[in-house]
């Protein structure tokens, strides 16, 4: 008990934050791993894009429900990427972009 | 003194991801405040890139500068973005992007 609060004190004092690819749909298992361990995904989507929009729809259709879930929050980033977040860090939304 | 930690605590438990777009050198007053702050700041680069490369160049030079100096992090996201980070988020790099 008194190592796993400590694994979780150390987890929240060092969040990662990592930026990779979107190939397939199966990618979205290690993201939602990723979201768990309370990192930060900033996801490139044009890969799975370029392969098959209705697989991406799907892709961010979950991970939207996921982050939702989790009380995370995610939002898209220009037109090649979106980025989702764990409970603990909020997307501020600027009024003008 | 009980305060303070009490804040600090709270700014702790609720990180925010910002993005918004560097326009002119002295946004970056805003950007070092952000990190002060404990936010993490995606910057779009391409306006201040069009205007002047040459201040672009010394923005990202006093950023990394700043990061660097403050322990935080800081990493090209593409061709449009930076990603600034504060202590206490760690950039994963992944071997293939």
């Amino acid at each position: 008990m008194g190592q796993e609060m400590l694994g979780a004190k150390q987890k929240e004092s060092s969040t990662y934050l990592k930026a990779y690819p979107l190939r397939a749909l199966g990618d979205i298992d290690k993201v939602k791993e990723d979201l768990r361990n309370s990192s930060i995904v900033i996801l490139r989507i044009t890969p799975l894009a370029q392969k098959s929009v209705d697989e991406l729809k799907r892709a961010v259709e979950e991970l939207y429900q996921y982050a939702e879930g989790m009380g995370g929050d995610i939002a898209r980033l220009g037109e090649e990427r979106i980025v989702i977040t764990p409970p603990n860090v909020k997307i501020w939304r600027a009024l003008a972009q």
